[in-house]
């Protein structure tokens, strides 16, 4: 088998697994009122597979045995694969408004530990990568959901690992056994991990040797006992489609993830005191991750261009120099960063054993562009929309018999434009642009997948400034 | 009787208003679980006159009859009235985190009608002036609180009230009787109007001729009969001090205000088909209450930056250049709009019929300057705080057995801060900016008291460019 | 002949051409002391396609033929001929820090010559195509170097041709004879002209009816009676390499460009009436131009890049953080508008009869992006500098005996660095960023090839909005 | 006497003073075609106090002895007293168009000296005071001007005085006698010193003790032998107004200041291994240099606005709306910089011994913002203007009766604005904006007074970022 139903999905998720929400345990994640809609949104990978109309872009067939499997397991090994990729994560965003990355992120992970196995291997005489291609096999056959958990807790964010008042605030070995080691700690923010089928742990930043315990990378499945994943969602609990149309499906679920005494068997360590490597795996995870996220993150872009013409049509200023401007603002954001894939998936290099990696310079500029320029254009949309945005009445108003006619008949924009019609595009900017979500995803922008400062420091690494020294050289020696 | 106590304000609030709230009618605005947080803040204005700390700043005494009143009731005369009536304006909101506004926007449009009347009495012999003076006499030896219904609903922005397609977009006279006006229309997004006691409505925007059944301007008591109230509250409804340590008492509140035939008698008539004066008077309104916006603003501004040094601290990143450059401006954002604000009060103009009108220019560059970088200023505060901000359990969690012990463990700061006490620095931070209540303050930035484009317009039209362009031309001419 | 040497190029050039310059004639312009200089760089196209180096890009074989012709005029048909075409633009303005234009400027009018003529020849029965054809297989056979005048002197910019009150003040036909026609007015700033062979004239902007004698395209020999132009150079006239180590080659020359009752003949006329088509053509032209215009830049921009990071080595600051980061702004900058041609390049559409043009939306994205920022990366780089940049002696004094040893014994840098070494690097900052050429640049990066507003134009008529309304509108409907 | 005429001081200036420039040795300043245009101009202020318009801000008298003196030398006391010396430079500047600064800096550097000796004769018994004051006495009576070497040559910025491979690049004290004292090293950029009667020279930094060779303040007559200046001119040399406008009489000269083993008195040394008063009175020179920096650019902003409106009417697009804006923006920064200046003068704090400090953190926001912004003023201006600020032809194509009639004819803006007109103000703004001058003012707005850098830490150390801390906690502790 190298497909998996939606379906069979969502009963694999029945397993026991320890989670925790709104203050109890959830003993099915797959029936909770709040849960069970953020596990439908994050396993719209599945879904896109069955669907007639994204069938081609999200499966593959593999050329040895005729079978088809997802195109998330696609080892990229040309621009096209890339460009693919990015079409393919695009599209899972644009259904939801946001991004599913039940395999987006795993695979991402899943890439970057062959690079790195590959070349610790023929550095240090480790044989991991043989490991790791077996577990990716095993993934793709079985077509496999992933969480990552790479943010530790930190605590002292001015100290190493080792250095910390309180040793267990990044996640470390406890003991090493002979069938496997055993770890403890905790990760914030892990997303999607109610919902996925394993748990692939990376480090989050390099290591020095007195850090070497620190310096651990593994998979386990999501109910392997003491994983205990304490679940927040993005937004508000409520199915209300009137004052959320976009939320009350897209629902992101984090958690903070601990790790009491976890066993792991040798055969999923891929990292353990090779500390060395802790970096390289942190940025090269990180690397192909922000190339997914500059990618899911575009329909999001585009909802807000959308929503700005719409209700500037609603408010009868669509053709006003400022909101112009404003919609021109948004449009060249959106574009510079996907043009900025695009670019990167062309200027790939390819990295033993065989794996195309976006150009890292302009990935970083691709990201960073988004998240800096993000709260900017939120104002932009907001503006557009005006007060009502936040003052106009929501459902439970528009039910009510005494006020609904009077809003309807007050609200209304230009001819044509119900008050029902205009509040409701209000209701969708707000939902995305100026609510709990609205906060959750201007966080998202800046933190999710490394802050604005590791993307220059990324970009400063990576850029060959030399090379622009030497041409200002052969000015000055003319 | 000069001085309304707070219970006494409260108590007048059971008068039979018509206030419609989450789809219900709510008979006393009081009693209500939500509604009364929003009065308990709104009503702050008259708390600070009983307190000892900020009597002095509070409270006037009138020299004729060594009265005492409030100073929201001077009529500035002086530059130190300005810079006392905004530290005033600064005091009330500093308690709360936000501004109370219930005196604040109702003597700002006390004091434009004041200076509009007498410029329109001398111009078209009316005898306005007399009856703002009357009712200013009137509201101030009550100590009477205020709504300001201004913003009209508007319909298609692109047209002028006389040209939309549905007549009742902006407020408008429809009957002129021997003893009054008989008013039809809806204003959007009136502040604080189910806890004050007057309603004061003013024109939008300045109208020609064919418009001059909406150049009316009035005051009526609240609960006068026709008047309808749907209100929304700026945050989540839920009083719960852990997750939302700022906004459980701060409960700003906004009314779609319908005036459904509403009956207004001669002497609240201060406006009514002068056509020429709409425009002046919504501007000198909007000119006093920019500067009162930007005063009450500077708390939050003040929060914004004691939330980020606190949570730098707790993080262990509070000697990071950039963290300290982003404290940095945050620092200027603040001081910018501030200094302008005295400056403006320094350099203001007396206005007939002898009323200090605070600089123009400088008070919509200061206003300005806050709104169009309050994105960035939010951004750069969640920058400093991180992840955790959206993603750290909520109380519930910390108040079940099972986790608050791995929450507590896992989620300290540097050492001696502990997993509460940091995530309850993130959740205050959260609240304020990363929250619906935040995504509300982001719409406010921008659009309360005239959105970015309208102060551009107003520092165009004020500043003397003519001098400039003599200085060039001396230049040219040498 | 399909190649033409620099030689030979540079003897083409005394052909009688009126050319005037500081106050005079100039009888040839590769003997004036400055203009030489001019035109050594400008001709720079022909020298690469001499060099080892640059041959393989510089030239290209026809297939049919078998002979070698500039690369220039190959019509690009596919993602790797823009590619090409980019880095050939490129290489050229690399050797000299900036843009030699000479065969750039015209293919990029006769590609957009052979679009438009095409889609006018088809819906208006006219025969233009044939005669652009013929024009540029004469021009490629012998290759010919060209200037574009394109933008009309315009008098009132608030106006259209046809309402000012100067009819000259834009060019147009002023008699219509059998054998050609005979046009007057001026066009501004045409760069390169004094040192090109044929001058192609192009619309400046869409044209009404009342313009049609406005809408006029052509080409003439530079030499023609009656084209008179008057030249400035970007910098200062000096060869003076010490002082301007980058401009004492790299003089741009533009001239105002006057036709006085210049004949045309009919077979060089390739638009004359058909006002429907002079926006069209307008616009075919700056979108190939903005494409040529964002590659050309980025040579100065790695000048940048190379400067500052030298700079700051020299001063001992290149570790420092607020460094860093600007140097970081500078690669994201000149990274952005790079990464967004080659995706424009990817993204092209094939217009008919068969050429590929650059995705619109990203190309004028790139450019914008570039525009928008060179001041602030101007500031970066000045920043770094240091003061010295301007106030550091120039090489009189470090010719005079009494002087220059206190200037080298205090000017030097870090250990290694001397005086000289250091104030010569400043001065090649200085010369290419805060002097006369500096200020030239500036108004370059906003002017040249459009606007900032006239890319902003174009970026929102070009891009699909309604494909995004379209998805805001389903997540409504859901 | 109180009061020097200009030409009184002018004539002073004759008295072998050591300057060099172009190359060569200067004998007399008041001669050389270049530098007396810079006397000129920096003397300026010295005609202010004999002009019937300026003669009431510029001269003061002595309550005590009922003589008449030079406003820069009242000592500050109050927030009127910060106002007036804020308009009197102002006024210099605005003369000119840019700053004179003969009397300002070392008035500025006088205060501060009188503010550090105080603290340090208090703290370490030394009697500084009574020199300065002295000193100050004797300048006031003769009403000197001044140059203020402060900048040292640095050499490796990234080590301090003591640890320099080249021990000379910080000016130090080499030899201690009982008469005075010797020093040695170089001071760059000091502004106005060919024209100055004395030059004080001020630490750049604070030191360590092993630094306090370096630690060293002192006054001597500009001719003083052994002291070198080595000038250069911020623009061109040339005396030419149809082309320069504006820079044929502001011409500002720095040098290169060499001491050369210079003798200095014990009574003009203020300073001599007290290193920890170094970085104390370089401070607080900064913090009253900045107030004058701030004040005295303002000019050449109202110059930026008057020349974009200006432009934009003889270009027919003072109406568009994008031209507005730029306008808008001009304005508020001029508005910002100013009001922020107006707030710190009512906001100063008292200094012992009685000296009214302006306030440090609006003071240096006033700085940061407009240097910061500075760049992007530069670009609305010359975004206004358009491309022929650049190439427009200069004086000598005007001058040639071949080509003025064509210019003349062809670059006319609107019905009545002739070529001359337009290009005239075309050059004015080139002057200012896009030349070498402008050049030196982009580099002077970020580098002159202390860097970005230098205020952003400054505004970090002076704000009470602990209060606001409070407020937070006060929240959390509800």
């Amino acid at each position: 088998m190298g497909l998996k139903s939606f379906e069979q999905h969502r009963l694999g998720l029945r397993d026991g697994r320890e989670v925790y929400f709104d203050g109890n345990r959830v003993e099915d994640v797959t029936a909770h009122p709040v849960l069970r809609a953020g596990m439908a949104f994050t396993a719209i990978d599945y879904r896109l597979a069955e669907e007639e109309e994204h069938r081609e872009l999200a499966v593959c067939t593999d050329p040895a045995t005729g079978e088809p499997y997802s195109r998330f397991y696609k080892i990229p090994e040309t621009a096209e694969d890339l460009l693919r990729r990015r079409e393919l994560i695009a599209a899972g965003s644009r259904v939801c408004g946001g991004p599913p990355l039940i395999k987006e992120i795993g695979t991402d992970a899943l890439f970057a530990l062959h690079i790195v196995s590959d070349h610790m291997d023929k550095s240090l005489g480790t044989s991991t990568l043989p490991k790791v291609r077996e577990y990716f096999r095993e993934c793709r056959s079985r077509d496999l959901g992933f969480a990552v958990a790479q943010t530790d807790a930190k605590g002292d964010r001015g100290k190493r690992p080792s250095e910390q008042h309180n040793p267990d605030v990044y996640v470390r070995v406890v003991d090493r056994r002979k069938d496997g080691i055993v770890v403890r700690g905790a990760k914030a923010h892990t997303t999607a991990s109610p919902f996925a089928d394993e748990l692939i742990v990376l480090p989050t930043r390099a290591m020095a040797e007195a850090d070497k315990d620190y310096a651990v990378a593994f998979a386990v499945p999501v109910a392997t006992p003491g994983v205990k994943l304490i679940a927040e969602v993005s937004s508000h609990p409520w199915d209300n489609r009137f004052d959320y149309p976009v939320t009350t499906d897209l629902k992101m679920v984090d958690t903070v993830t601990i790790f009491d005494d976890v066993f792991v068997p040798w055969e999923r360590v891929f990292l353990c005191g090779e500390w060395k490597y802790a970096g390289a795996l942190a940025n090269a995870f990180v690397e192909f991750h922000r190339f997914t996220a500059a990618s899911y993150k575009l329909p999001m872009c585009e909802l807000f261009i959308g929503a700005a013409q719409l209700i500037a049509e609603y408010n009868g200023v669509a053709g006003v120099t400022h909101v112009r401007d404003k919609i021109m603002e948004l449009i060249a954001w959106t574009e510079t960063t996907r043009g900025l894939l695009v670019a990167a998936s062309l200027e790939h290099r390819v990295a033993p054993p065989g794996i195309a990696v976006p150009n890292i310079t302009l990935t970083n500029v691709a990201k960073h562009h988004f998240a800096k320029n993000y709260h900017n254009m939120v104002q932009n949309l907001q503006d557009i929309a005006g007060g009502l945005l936040v003052t106009a009445p929501f459902r439970k108003d528009w039910e009510n018999e005494e006020t609904r006619g009077y809003l309807d008949h007050y609200l209304g924009g230009v001819k044509g434009v119900s008050g029902v019609q205009r509040v409701r595009a209000m209701k969708l900017i707000r939902d995305i642009a100026a609510s709990g979500f609205g906060g959750y995803q201007e966080i998202l922008s800046i933190h999710a997948e490394g802050s604005l400062a590791a993307q220059r420091i990324t970009i400063l690494r990576d850029y060959d400034v030399k090379r622009c020294v030497d041409i200002v050289k052969s000015h000055l020696n003319k």
